[in-house]
């Protein structure tokens, strides 16, 4: 693009570094951005400038938010004696959307992946052994159903079991709306083993 | 998203107006954002802004550019006897990547639409025109080969073959790489139509 001028460049070299974007969409984007009025862009940089500025890890939940603790950490109506453990804050987000949750949450940053390089060193675990105390009753693990997510659900499973409390594992079977026709054969597997009585 | 900050909120709902972001992908560029450290999010946030602030209109051809007139304009390496027709200055930019265009442009702003409300009047139809004279050997209509871009080829071919100069028209064919069995009718018409000569 020889006779694009610096900043647009600029603009579009920032653009495509973000997950999604590649340089053709970068670029639709700024000539987007070029016909968009001077505030509304302003209002989006300052947006962008503010999540970094405002939002931060709760200190006991590891979840995102401006307040520290997090709502969900502070507020008096959710059940203390349950921690549902999710490997990013918007796993955490997903499950809130259910609006069937009512306890706590444990984010982990993560999950387990030797390949990555990515010990019990890197993730919150530390953190969540600390906080599980005698009011806890029951720890749900619900790192994401992949190799990576069984993993760490295991090595926490080991781990919490012996501080006497319960632990549970969200369940794996075949999503609602799906064919059995298209299911693979693992979660068909799976749903054959986690069978409920009716 | 009940939890979710208010400049999350923010910032997702000013990314998802973007075009080709719904809500989904705006939540993970800002989830992506959280994980890039200050400097790089002020970066590009930086970027955005400079887009509207050093990038104006060419006054002569209304391509976008950081100085006026822009390079092209300005250059004395350019044919000033040609002048090729676009609709909108990334078309510019697509025919200056071929590397095979050595003539002068102009960015129409966008092409005829009688169902969009938009007219000659809200085109750079009259600026082109104007800077038509008596050094202009050709021009080429180089708007895009749809219903749109053709009824403005049309109408501009009217305006300016009784100014005595060549008007030529991009040639519409197959594109190179493609299959004839799976060009649509209207290309291979036009493809046949236009042959030449071996």
């Amino acid at each position: 693009m020889q006779y694009a001028s610096v900043s647009m460049e600029k603009a579009i070299s920032e653009l495509s570094r973000l997950p999604g974007i590649g340089r053709k969409s970068a670029q639709r984007l700024v000539f987007h951005l070029l016909k968009t009025s001077k505030p509304e862009v302003q209002s989006l940089a300052e947006a962008l400038i503010a999540i970094k500025e405002k939002i931060r890890s709760c200190s006991v939940c590891f979840n995102i938010t401006e307040a520290d603790p997090c709502p969900i950490c502070k507020s008096e109506k959710r059940d203390r004696s349950i921690v549902c453990v999710v490997e990013e804050a918007n796993d955490l987000l997903a499950i809130e959307k259910t609006g069937e949750y009512r306890g706590l949450y444990h984010v982990l940053g993560g999950a387990l992946s030797p390949l990555e390089g990515i010990g019990p060193d890197d993730l919150h675990i530390r953190e969540l052994l600390t906080r599980l105390n005698g009011s806890t009753d029951e720890v749900i693990l619900a790192t994401n159903p992949n190799t990576e997510g069984e993993a760490t659900a295991l090595y926490l499973e080991r781990l919490i079991k012996p501080l006497a409390m319960r632990v549970t594992r969200i369940a794996r079977g075949l999503p609602v709306g799906s064919d059995l026709e298209y299911a693979d054969a693992m979660t068909l597997t799976r749903a054959l083993e986690g069978r409920v009585t009716i």
